[in-house]
């Protein structure tokens, strides 16, 4: 059968998704739960890696197990079980059997929180970014429209050591939110390069601050292989809220 | 000088508020970088304990500093310099030689926070208590209501040793709010007994639950000696939203 997972954790604890050699990741920790309870290793496809740091509401995961042992509600139970609590299972369901946790996917939810004060709270480190100067909502969500719609998106996405052969991404929305010194930013859209969430939001923040104009925004958008953005905002600061199917 | 701080901290990495032998507390911290900027060890007077895994975001303290050498503003920058980051010093200020964080109290804002789905996300874990069967609001409210206004809450209250000669206290509001499976309740009074906010949350849910009956809830309150409650919510829980002066 195969089992489609809901996957949450608390970033600041793990090397990120993707299993990596001797990598505390999260990918490596469910492997070798699974293969605890399971007998042998299987590998679990997720909807995309997310770097170390970055936190996931709701990952979605894929994993092939034989249908008669356990149901689906038993694999949850001892999967969280053996997990640590920085990994939850949220969900487990059956899915049919050409789902895939990756190709299938429609389209992706990411947050980006930032906490816009002089101080960070103690119980905001790793999950926010301080940016300590008043930010104007109003000039974030202006920055924010720039990048509405399908664009090439090279300019605002780290290279990965590959050659990403088509980097035109279409976002649907970016919903601005403040809530006192919290400022949230989410994202919703086909799919998002490496970094480039990261990056779209240091951009958002950098234009409404001043030190980036909208207009040089807009030309890295239609010339994506002439300028390229240099920032990256920190990991903490990103959530991956739910993947779409 | 008496400087007047605004202290948060995240109470997961700490053994309380108050100093202990050998304790990693957030007093004995704070002590200890006041004892390094200042050159001698002077004492960190608090709004009130909090125990183990408890949270802050707003506790009240004053120390007695030289008035000359340093302003608030740089008082606040060499403490937040030294600190580590669980715990911030996000005001400070001059107070009146009269100011005393804890007899100058006119009252504190405790919220309590509560996690109610089956499965705890890992973003929530040492800061909410996790109840996986759907609680009903108005039942909490219900059970909440009953604990306003001035009771002798001794019956609500853990033994701390010694006789607390004076367990009367004044609830002046408990506010129930639900943010999906997020319920929080935030609780506004002259003061509260030791664990009292903890084990009224507990009562509240087990009366919600109906583990626990009104008519039981007000017995205890009018026989406070007679009958104890048993239950006390989990630290993580809770945080000290706000002295109020």
């Amino acid at each position: 059968m195969r089992l489609k997972l809901l996957v949450s954790y608390d970033g600041s604890s793990f090397a990120g998704w993707q299993s990596q050699p001797g990598g505390n990741t999260v990918q490596d920790t469910l492997e070798g739960i699974i293969a605890k309870i399971h007998g042998t290793r299987v590998v679990v496809h997720g909807s995309g890696r997310t770097d170390a740091g970055v936190h996931a509401l709701g990952q979605c995961a894929h994993i092939d197990v034989p249908g008669s042992r356990m149901t689906t509600v038993e694999w949850q139970r001892a999967l969280n079980a053996g997990l640590p609590p920085a990994i939850r299972i949220m969900k487990a369901s059956c899915a049919p059997a050409d789902f895939h946790a990756r190709f299938s996917a429609k389209g992706k939810v990411y947050r980006y929180v930032i906490w816009n004060g002089p101080v960070l709270p103690p119980l905001e480190v790793d999950r926010a970014w301080q940016i300590p100067r008043k930010l104007d909502r109003s000039a974030l969500e202006a920055a924010a429209k720039e990048f509405l719609g399908t664009h090439d998106f090279a300019a605002f996405s780290a290279n990965r050591g590959k050659v990403e052969e088509n980097t035109r991404r279409t976002i649907r929305s970016i919903r601005v939110r403040t809530e006192g010194r919290r400022i949230s930013m989410t994202f919703e859209g086909d799919g998002f390069l490496y970094k480039m969430v990261r990056m779209l939001s240091a951009a958002i923040v950098r234009t409404a601050q001043g030190h980036e104009s909208l207009e040089s925004v807009r030309e890295k958008l239609t010339n994506p292989k002439a300028v390229k953005f240099h920032h990256v905002a920190p990991a903490g600061g990103l959530y991956l809220v739910r993947v779409i199917y």
